[in-house]
């Protein structure tokens, strides 16, 4: 590349896009550590994003309709670190970037949501961001319609790398957005034939612009080192009416003696070669330094939108006062006035006529009667709708043309769901939940655990639980999914028993703010075990005494979901014999955890041998059989050590033991 | 449809298709389950695949050098059990069709590969199966490459439905494909246009046959109902020289009531819409029935490829003994002679010089010893080819020009790297391993649990296993990982503690014939511990006494990994306060529980504290501390209960308690 072609052809631009290099440069080498190539790369597309599209107020990182700006090639994060330096948020002075990837600072490895206000979404691991991009457009469209084109109009800018585009997720991401029509997503590719192994070629020989339009997007190639280029094809993006995508022919490392190299991806620390590069650029500030008329500039920028945003509160002030008290307190993620005794309610209801019911079902019923108190609720399925339950009859389907639609068809793609669902959630004013069968937590994973990390409420419902799906055999028949989920750091799994818990836990999913939830529902009916209606969300609690033993307390039977009545029942059994039985019903270990000390000696007590009984692995069980400190005695557990088998239900539940007889006959083999 | 016509036109097809599709109705309404539609839209295509193309020989559904066919829309699995039935394979008699998805069947609802011979792969999780594929037709090249033409020279054939190629891996499955021409892969895409939420236009709008082009296939699109455009584009896909996609136009559940409906893609048990069925089909024969000369035709071509194979063995038998013999070892799971000695060897030099290395650069010297004896090996790494030590200097890289090579450079593409690497194994002749960062173990997981479930011992190498990784922070940290792998079952994870315990788990992946490895690597250096030479692989053990109590046995500390040797340094710090302490190393918890009590025992003795570290969360661990039954007394565990952060792995360690002395205090605490 001709440097000083490109410097003197538009030497602003030069300044302001070389500050993002140098800054770059001397970041990773005092962390010794880091990703130069990419933010070299595309400073020059990330330049004029800012300086000339990008809607935002460097001063209000939170403006509800400020553009959102994902930076899915997350390993590249000394690009936004730099920008937001640049600009001028408050968050992110001249000592965070000195402290590039260390410990507390707010610039993180790659950027982390839940470390600053301008990082709207946790990206590294590849396709996240893009397929989360796919989240925040539609929850876009979707308070637009709720909301109106006043207080609700923006775009959302990515940019990905080759790394993204290769990842499957990125497939469900774009032919969702381009089946949606998403017209305000705009993805910028860093198309710079470069990954680590080496050229991209090695590994991968895609048409991405005809992919991209094979997914019924826009697509716009440009020189994406050429300004005026950049400037154009964002122009021409934001006046389509598909999602489009820019292909940015870049030159990683840019100047850099490792340009053009898979070695540019990664630390550029070699003094001497960061010194010729910067000679190369015309860059004579020191480390960490840049011009004062730069710095000015780039501060100009990012208070290019302040009168906007002004403007915007004007708007939003006008707003009918019942419509601006839902956007905030959906924005806030506080639950509505009426959502306590609506679940009350519910509760009542179920308790008194006892119906026999598949959680699924249950579920269906309690968001039958939430979902009209939430308008931020959006429900979907990955193509299981019948199955997930997930549809009520007030939602309308998500389209085209019914953009207020609350429902979406997210077809087979469970990843793709899972991630857009953090974007919906990332991007605020909406709480997505989304079904698949409960064994596809595996492919839902990535984003799963991102949502976990990222702290934000998504919620999973996992439905066909166990066994019990049946004849679907050991491919649909979850075993190790629930140790999976309870195995992430900041993850609610809820297992109900019957329809009363079942709305506890979408009580407690519908109130989170910072915690995902994950429902596991049976496909297979199940009696109601909460005969007594209780005001309290005993879910809450985690675990509680649902029914006690009569007489001495020899044994205590602590179960999950649909294995809590046949708790029930070897508890008949066992109190038949003089046996005095417990049963302790445990919807939610996470949230038994982090009761106190004292309640949880008083739901499991000593002195009684204790049976846990769940169809699934025993993994994530000890701590409650033998005790935190091993001072319980003697337990035994019922579940499952191997994978499923393809029959009906009733036969496997047999089969592997899950009977009322076994269990009564292992908790007195103990005693 | 007008399926007089159709009959008319071409009734010898017409009748063995419609055998097809009479059994499938047959077999749902006996088992009241199952999925119809599929198969009814498809039986042309398979039936002129069958007849006309696919070479088999019912009576060797093993014979090496047979066609592969993959249902991956595995849901229409009496598409698959139709076809073997009706061209006679022994273990596919009526009763197994009467006896379809009940337990103890090989008619299981999915396809599975272990259930019967002629199953190539497991397939119901969508995308999987056209995944897998990728490794079946690499394979194939790969060992024709090896052992010649006329030994190894046949194609792979693909059923894949609207689901497969929704689903993300399957983008990165086609894309593979088409980077490394595999021309004998030839995918024929039921395009019914119904998914199970209604018409496919409900969540899809993708130009499938310009995205395929876009991915450098070749794609012929044909009327999926008509023989002989179905003949003639099978023909055409066989003589390009990049795989091909058939378009078949298809309507979901032929001739049903449901045709073209979301509901043929279910169960059609309704009696009178099945008679009615048959009546259009002129079916007139009674529930799995199937006129004599039907029956005899299909079983003809059942018989079509004897010869074909009586040749192929002569041809083999020609072969040089020494390929014989590796072909056939390879084919078997052996392990070749020199092997064992091979790794005694290694681990000696290893407890001889006592590098200061990182596991990941010891898995790389290991298999630089190990790949050289082991033709069958197949490396590769999702673009961290580097970073995962897996490519040794005589592999060569597999590519158009060069199909003996046997390292992949997979891309960005963890999911498809595991699928196919499945494929591989499946395949048969092939011992794939390849390599990501440990989490995104999240990405291929779905592949992952299919290793274990179909029971292949494909390696997966997961580098940069806990907060060891350092700067990248939390996205790039495995917290629950080994959690994850370790409950699902069938599955070894290894946690090495040095070069030799590496050695020792490659020695065991690469033997195992049923049981799929996790190898769990560190980034960072560590010491030797195994500093005295045994000949004993112990760690197939699992777990054994690296260093015993001095005095009295008060304490037993249990590590894996990279924490082995904080371990040892507390034992140092304890011994000094005369505190008699044990370190047991852990490297495989599965095989650990595999051994008898009394090994068990006499690893882990009552009588003393336990303290368990591993920079990974607890679950999994209480089994271990507590005892089996709760019959062990104070335990502690020093790991991870929350997400890591971005900064220097050593401070890392440090901030979470991974030291010699915190653990040494934990100890102390409980005596």
């Amino acid at each position: 590349m001709d440097l000083q072609a490109l410097a003197q052809a538009n030497p602003d631009h030069w300044s302001k896009a070389t500050a993002i290099r140098a800054l770059t440069l001397d970041a990773v080498a005092a962390a010794n550590s880091g990703h130069s190539g990419m933010p070299m790369g595309m400073a020059d597309v990330a330049t004029v994003l800012f300086e000339k599209h990008l809607k935002f107020d460097a001063a209000n990182p939170l403006w509800p309709d400020r553009d959102r700006f994902i930076l899915s090639a997350g390993h590249g994060s000394m690009l936004i670190y730099s920008l937001l330096h640049l600009t001028g948020y408050e968050q992110f002075p001249i000592e965070e970037l000195k402290n590039f990837r260390q410990m507390g600072a707010r610039t993180a490895g790659h950027p982390e949501n839940f470390l600053a206000d301008a990082i709207e979404t946790t990206t590294g691991p590849l396709g996240q961001g893009i397929a989360n991009s796919v989240g925040f457009a539609m929850a876009e469209e979707m308070l637009r319609a709720q909301y109106g084109q006043k207080v609700v109009d923006h775009h959302t800018y990515v940019i990905a790398g080759d790394g993204c585009l290769m990842e499957g997720v990125s497939q469900e991401a774009i032919t969702l957005a381009g089946r949606h029509k998403l017209s305000k997503l705009i993805v910028m590719w860093d198309n710079n034939s470069i990954t680590i192994d080496g050229p991209v070629s090695l590994s991968d020989n895609t048409d991405q612009v005809a992919r991209f339009k094979a997914a019924q997007w826009h697509v716009i190639e440009i020189d994406g080192h050429n300004p005026d280029e950049i400037d154009a094809a964002l122009t021409e993006a934001k006046a389509t009416d598909l999602p489009t995508m820019i292909a940015c022919k870049t030159h990683i490392a840019l100047g850099h003696a490792a340009q053009d190299t898979s070695k540019g991806h990664g630390a550029l620390t070699d003094a001497d070669q960061m010194a010729e590069a910067k000679k190369a650029y015309g860059w004579t500030s020191g480390p960490f330094e840049v011009p004062a008329d730069v710095k000015s500039a780039w501060e100009e920028i990012g208070k290019r939108g302040a009168d906007a945003r002004r403007e915007w509160e004007e708007r939003f002030d006008k707003m009918p006062r019942h419509k601006r008290e839902t956007f905030n307190r959906a924005l806030a993620l506080d639950a509505p006035k009426k959502m306590s005794a609506t679940v009350k309610a519910f509760k009542k209801q179920i308790s008194e006529s006892a119906p026999k019911m598949a959680t699924r079902a249950a579920s269906e019923k309690a968001l039958e009667v939430l979902n009209p108190i939430l308008p931020e609720t959006v429900g979907g399925s990955a193509d299981l709708t019948g199955s997930n339950n997930t549809k009520t009859s007030d939602l309308g389907v998500f389209d085209v043309d019914n953009r207020g639609g609350r429902y979406v068809y997210w077809g087979i793609r469970e990843h793709g769901m899972a991630a857009a669902m953090n974007g919906m959630a990332l991007h605020g004013g909406l709480r997505p939940y989304g079904g698949t069968f409960m064994c596809f937590t595996d492919y839902a994973r990535p984003s799963m655990r991102l949502a976990a990390l990222m702290q934000i409420p998504t919620a999973f419902v996992m439905t066909h639980d166990s066994i019990g799906l049946g004849e679907d055999g050991p491919t649909h028949q979850p075993v190790e999914h629930l140790a999976i989920s309870r195995s992430t750091p900041n993850t609610y799994v809820f297992r109900p028993a019957d329809a009363v818990e079942t709305a506890e836990a979408w009580e407690i999913a519908f109130t989170s703010k910072t915690t995902p939830s994950v429902l596991s529902l049976t496909r297979q009916g199940l009696p109601t075990v909460r005969l007594e209606h209780k005001n309290n969300n005993l879910t809450e609690k985690g675990a509680y005494v649902l029914a006690d033993a009569e007489g001495k307390r020899q044994v205590i039977l602590i179960a999950t979901g649909s294995e809590v009545h046949v708790a029930m029942e070897a508890r008949d059994l066992l109190q038949a014999e003089g046996i005095g039985t417990r049963v302790v019903s445990m919807p939610c270990m996470e949230l038994f955890a982090a009761q106190d000390d004292a309640y949880r000696k008083r739901v499991l007590p000593g002195g009684a041998v204790r049976v846990g009984i769940e169809a699934g692995v025993r993994q994530g069980w000890d701590q409650w059989l033998l005790g935190e400190r091993g001072k319980f005695g003697k337990a035994d557990f019922v579940g499952m050590d191997r994978f499923g088998a393809s029959a009906p239900a009733e036969e496997l539940f047999e089969r592997f033991g899950f009977t009322a007889q076994n269990v009564a006959d292992k908790a007195k083999a103990l005693l």
